[in-house]
């Protein structure tokens, strides 16, 4: 019996989609690298059959690879031909939300933005939030340990995780449902399937933490002199705002360009440095005042040189649309986009050195920089027109070494798939790369999970 | 040459104590079960030092015990004999704070308090927090993934580190001293060694997170008619003060045992629950005034049925000595303190069954309840005299059965150690021990760390 006709035993004919049937979902993720199609698709409506159809794999040795919701950025969930793709979509469904533990329950393939929905109408917050939320999945989520704009006041996915269901490469099930904040028996296994993308097990089911909803949000765009005073800026903010919601900060290359994009005018002049923040409140006047406050303060200790704060949603949503420039794709035909992260007090040092090399090797290329500050995280725009794969290839290499300079990360956010496989050792020594593969060996020995990505 | 002249000879003489020379420090943590002295004791002063010892050891299969402060509960840091003890006390000191990135680097060895004091001269709050801060070290905070006080408000051990430096077994040296927030980059190696209690690696240094100083904290005594009651107004809290810093609930037992023993009175009437509440703040009149309104609208929403604010730092010492409840050790000659957790709806049904359970078998015993009922934790003190080891072990015995039929962990905050290690199974599946298992063996392949611990 061949593979595919044993995964068709196992999971019944339907799951299963061979030849023509496999759509162009399965081919690429948002980082639109893939290139081929896998040899099948299975799509398991329960943790039984990814542990059946995973057994089945392993005893072949067959390749596979875990698909969520295909907008990852690092091509983490592309094929490279000849695997067997278990796409997680039709195991989805929030199964609890738990009052008094403050906690969901779901299956990994829920969509983000229906889990978010589902704790909001129990009147929580599910923390997690990012723009794919309409895609993404939060075993994709976990898998990539995403970051996203409230990681500031609620950590990244890891910190929000309290139990994880893991299927092993062999079918062996983990369930590791746990609802509680102290858990200290023995080795913490969760931790190892989060951020490995699909490379050590698949996650089938979590346990998520949920906070409460706040009521309101203030926000308000502050325009700066230098990445100094966004530093100290941001260390007032985090002394007084008890809820700290979001510290964006554009550099002024950045914001030019954005603002004409998307054919917003956010301030009269320009400056060095905009920074959206934004605490979340009661909505009281108390809190408002407070808000206003804290900016007065901040312009008359000359930290800050000019604010705006939103008097309305729309004010709010026009700061937020020049910050996620999502228009510039549509402009740039040649458009990287780095995600790195270093030590915040280095981020300006680095960006300074960035577009210096970056523009002394491609004069006339457009370069800014964008970032969650208050994260330790930066975004870098890169394009160039007619630029050749060799120059973006080049301009990975810049960028990389000078991360390694800095002491930094070659991805804050978006993980390794194989986009970054290659630079992997800027970031991690030998010894750690060694730890990892014995890891991988262990829990993987066949290397059948997702062969290729991340080590 | 044998191994004590070996490790003489990489470290020097002085680093080496045996025989007559091992204090009693090194016999037992503070759950006092250790009996015997370890073989050799060592006190490396550098992480070479470290992985020096570690490649002798290991190249001998000698047994090796990593030990920090010794005020552990489990056991975990006890010899059984033959052992050599790595004492981590003079690999000490802060080594760097970066205001910027807000974290600050030491070493393994240093006290907790050390660490504490040092962030707070330079302006922030290290939130790790617990009663053994004098004599507890960073490396055991991270070994046992320590809780403590203000877990509600800024998670536990594990929340709060961002880097990690990690001699395994072989003597290879894990330099992971990253400061970002966001650094996804492949496995994340550090994560295995939080909560391993020193039986994957020994932490030879750390970078942690650090927060704003509050400038000042608002606390209150509440009193309370169900267990339903607590819940209900901890969800309250969580929803209107933005910084809740600690909710910590005392079962009437509990408390008219240890007011008696503290000599201190609260409320003149009795009632089923007490909880301390508090909140950090920038100590102004706006911030006591929100306060004391959220205390009210609980009066009136009939949630509490007393409240008490402190008015000054006694009022506030004066609850939490009773909470503390530190002189129950001298009292009480055969107390058993437990360290559970589980969901925290089901917390109060649990405490119920909990104490008919006991008291079905042990008559006229003390059986009472107190907990950091935010982080699902929950302490059970139980003590009768003239009880037997075997007693003893039916207390054990019949708790974390109980346990495990809710759902819960034999262990919160404490960790398994060699004292829970026979219960491990009422928590984790035979699946997840298997893999754990794995871990172990793949980084300590001799098994030298610590053995006889946690699995
Ligand atoms: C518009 C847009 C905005 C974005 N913003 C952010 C952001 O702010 N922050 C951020 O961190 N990322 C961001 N991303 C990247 C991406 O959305 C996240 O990485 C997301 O978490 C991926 O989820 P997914 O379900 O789409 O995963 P996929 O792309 O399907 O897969 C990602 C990786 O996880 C593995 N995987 C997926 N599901 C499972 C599973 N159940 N078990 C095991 N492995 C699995 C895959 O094999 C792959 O390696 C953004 C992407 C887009 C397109
Ligand atoms: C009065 C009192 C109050 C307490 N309150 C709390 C509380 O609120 N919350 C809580 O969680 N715990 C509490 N504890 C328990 C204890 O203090 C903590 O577990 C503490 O974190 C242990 O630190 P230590 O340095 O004393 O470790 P030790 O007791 O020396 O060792 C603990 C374990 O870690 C290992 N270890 C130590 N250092 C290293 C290292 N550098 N590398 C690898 N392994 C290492 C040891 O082998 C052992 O297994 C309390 C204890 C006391 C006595």
């Amino acid at each position: 019996m061949t593979i595919i006709e044993e995964l068709k035993r196992a999971l019944g004919p339907e799951a299963v989609l061979t030849g023509s049937e496999i759509g162009e979902r399965y081919v690429s993720d948002a980082s639109l690298t893939g290139r081929v199609a896998p040899m099948a698709v299975i799509r398991p409506r329960s943790v039984d059959a990814v542990s059946a159809a995973l057994s089945i794999c392993n005893a072949h040795g067959q390749p596979v690879i875990p698909q969520g919701g295909m907008t990852g950025l690092a091509g983490g969930a592309n094929p490279r031909g000849g695997e067997v793709a278990i796409s997680l979509e039709q195991l989805a469904g929030v199964e609890e939300i738990d009052p008094a533990a403050a906690t969901i329950t779901l299956k990994a393939g829920t969509i983000l933005e229906t889990a978010q929905a589902a704790a909001a109408d129990a009147g929580f917050l599910l923390p997690i939030d990012l723009g794919a939320r309409g895609s993404c999945q939060i075993g994709g989520n976990l898998s990539t340990n995403a970051g996203g704009i409230r990681v500031i006041r609620h950590g990244v996915t890891r910190d929000n995780v309290l139990g994880l269901e893991v299927v092993l490469a062999d079918g062996t099930v983990l369930s590791m449902l746990n609802k509680m904040t102290k858990n200290n028996t023995g080795y913490d296994l969760r931790q190892f399937f989060i951020g490995a993308e699909g490379t050590l097990g698949i996650i089938t089911r979590a346990v998520l933490k949920l906070k409460p909803l706040p009521a309101a949000r203030s926000t308000a765009l502050v325009a700066l002199e230098s990445y100094e005073a966004v530093i100290a800026f941001l260390q007032k903010a985090q002394r007084e705002l008890l809820a700290l919601s979001a510290y964006e900060a554009m550099w002024q290359s950045f914001v030019r360009f954005s603002s004409k994009a998307e054919g917003i005018k956010l301030f009269e002049a320009e400056y060095p440095f905009l920074v959206i923040i934004e605490e979340d409140g009661d909505g009281s006047e108390v809190a408002r005042e407070r808000f206003e406050g804290f900016l007065g303060g901040a312009l008359e200790e000359g930290l800050i040189v000019d604010a705006l704060i939103a008097q309305s949603e729309k004010d709010a949503r026009n700061f937020w649309t020049v910050r996620e420039a999502v228009t510039m794709d549509r402009l740039l035909p040649s458009l990287v986009n780095l995600d790195v992260s270093m030590p915040s007090g280095e981020i300006g040092r680095f960006a300074e050195a960035c577009e210096a090399e970056l523009l002394s090797r491609f004069p006339g290329a457009h370069v800014s920089f964008y970032g969650h500050i208050g994260d330790s995280n930066l975004h870098i725009a890169f394009s160039l027109e007619n630029a050749s794969e060799s120059d973006l290839h080049a301009v990975d290499e810049i960028v990389y070494a000078l991360v390694q300079r800095f002491k930094g990360s070659i991805s804050a956010e978006h993980g390794i798939g194989t986009l970054k496989r290659p630079y992997l050792g800027c970031s991690r020594s030998p010894e750690e790369l060694e730890a990892m593969r014995r890891i991988k060996h262990t829990l993987d020995p066949k290397g059948i999970l997702n062969p290729g990505k991340v080590i």
